[in-house]
């Protein structure tokens, strides 16, 4: 008898802000059932948000159906489940504009999604583009998604935001902030929670044995200007992780690095701060970016990109990086799921 | 009755490093003079060099003729003049390598020619690639070229170096070394230095108002961390060069700075540090780049790109690079004497 096949993890679908492409992305995707295969997707929000965005993308006729929790939901039904919030109306927004009350709903949507997702209602979560302007201007305070969700998630020590474009793989040891304060956080012990979260979210995302390339922080230092940050903390943090099987290193400067995991000898390029990972933008087509927060308890992915405010409502957004979002979210959940309870956290 | 046309400035050719492509370089531009229509060249260097550099470029029958002083030079003569150091046997250094002895010599020979250069006996230094590792292995201690002649030209303030990328220049604030150190020196003050040396560069260089981009320190300054950098020091100097007619606005981050450049919208990007610049380097074909250090009462421009050790004397290294370094100095030289005395150096 063969074994039945494995369920596709739950996702929850955060629609993004409402004033953005994210309804009509999440709509569209939603309409013909693509993602299928890869997760059971269930809409967390406002069913008017989710009944503009099918408007907007021409799927007019796309059902689904409310439950109160994700337990609650039949997946044999062809319409789409909705964990209906009720607490926004598109109409008290206007599109195409960063507006506080949609910001301050988003926040308050994902906020809810994490409870699900630590709660286990919910295996992962990806969430479609959001404003940062709107979230700040209705009262969450962030630096960017990554620290939102880490928040949200109620987690205390670091994390590790990660950028996937196309097949390449950026990770940073530090969250975006100014950069002295960077260097302040730059540390042993956070370069090895970056190895570590960086090589498992490869591995369950699929590449078997992740080449990682590391990023000196100071400029040539093959022949100049290695620090202590580099002969302490980065060849210190190198050893212990190939100690632990983790095939890295470097370090090296950042145009070389890059170079090389454009030629395709690395899988992932590991950024000491926020803008040294900006080498990569010039060559990177905007719809195949996808961002995740590793090192969080709860699996969150999202498109890279923006909101799209001057694409809203002209039916024209892609969706191509909100796919990959929820795909990885899926494969992701799934890994978590295959390993000892406790060991899930590579942080 | 036509004014005559005033002769080309004299430039300096140092013929790079002896176990490079420098030699071979410029044995091939000389044999042809195809540079005469923008400077009077003379070689400043050792004989026993250009003559293999000669034979590398497969221009066997260059003719030289050696004088004492560039002031003795018959430029009437069809021979390349030379003043002859005598300081370097070629055939005591093994090509294709870093050598010690190699690189004191060149360090040796930039030191006399920085002081033919501020005795007004050359207008300007072109000097072919060097090797950074032979210069240091020869005893001269330097973080880079730019460094090395600010300190052989007596130079004892803040210096700005500056590449030429195709169109594109690209300066800096800082010299290149550890990012702590970097971020340590920056200043108003040095900002300031940066744009006047940058504004007067791309003048003196053909641009008729130069547009000159400033990159913030810290990522993602529009919405998020501009901190004491961009709003004190960056903003003061904007407002200061502004006051000078220096066209420039900022700080915008790393990756909107050099996408705005490379859509044609700025001639010049000034970088707070180093690596801020390698943003760059993807695009550029390595054929192209000059490199100039700004600020020094020497004019001394090169090719950007190093010494070749795997194409020395095969013949097909290029020379486009030079040439541009060659042209560029008889510019800046010439620039430099068509204003008062005293304000040829903006620093």
């Amino acid at each position: 008898v063969p074994r039945p096949k494995p369920l596709p993890p739950i996702v929850g679908l955060m629609l993004g802000d409402c004033t953005g492409i994210g309804p009509e992305q999440c709509a569209r995707v939603l309409a013909d059932k693509r993602l299928a295969d890869a997760a059971r997707l269930v809409v967390v929000g406002d069913a008017r948000v989710l009944m503009q965005g099918a408007r907007d993308a021409a799927v007019p006729k796309l059902a689904w159906r409310t439950y109160a929790e994700p337990t609650d939901i039949d997946w044999d039904s062809e319409e789409v489940p909705l964990i209906d919030l009720g607490n926004m109306d598109p109409a008290e927004a206007i599109r195409g504009t960063a507006c506080p009350n949609a910001g301050r709903t988003a926040g308050e949507t994902l906020e809810r999604m994490a409870e699900l997702a630590r709660a286990g209602a919910l295996d992962a979560i990806t969430h479609a583009p959001l404003s940062l302007a709107a979230l700040r201007a209705g009262g969450w305070r962030c630096a960017d998604e990554h620290e939102l969700l880490a928040r949200l998630s109620r987690h205390d020590g670091a994390f590790t935001p990660m950028t996937l474009v196309d097949n390449l793989w950026v990770a940073h040891a530090t969250p975006v902030m100014a950069l002295q304060a960077a260097l302040a956080q730059l540390s042993r012990e956070r370069i090895d929670a970056a190895l570590v979260a960086a090589d498992w979210t490869l591995r369950a995302a699929g590449v078997e044995t992740p080449r990682i390339g590391i990023c000196a922080l100071n400029p040539r230092v093959a022949d100049a200007f290695a620090g202590r940050e580099e002969t302490e903390l980065i060849a210190a943090a190198i050893a212990i992780a190939r100690a632990r099987d983790i095939r890295c290193g470097g370090p090296l400067p950042a145009d070389e690095v890059f170079f090389r995991a454009s030629a395709g000898e690395l899988d992932c390029v590991l950024c000491m701060y926020h803008d040294q990972s900006l080498h990569l933008v010039p060559q990177a087509p905007r719809s195949r970016e996808v961002s995740f927060t590793a090192g969080l308890e709860v699996v969150a992915t999202a498109p890279a990109h923006g909101p799209g405010f001057d694409l809203v409502g002209k039916g024209i957004a892609t969706t191509r990086s909100l796919e990959q979002a929820v795909r990885l979210a899926a494969r992701l959940a799934t890994a978590r799921k295959q390993v000892a309870p406790g060991m899930f956290v590579p942080s």
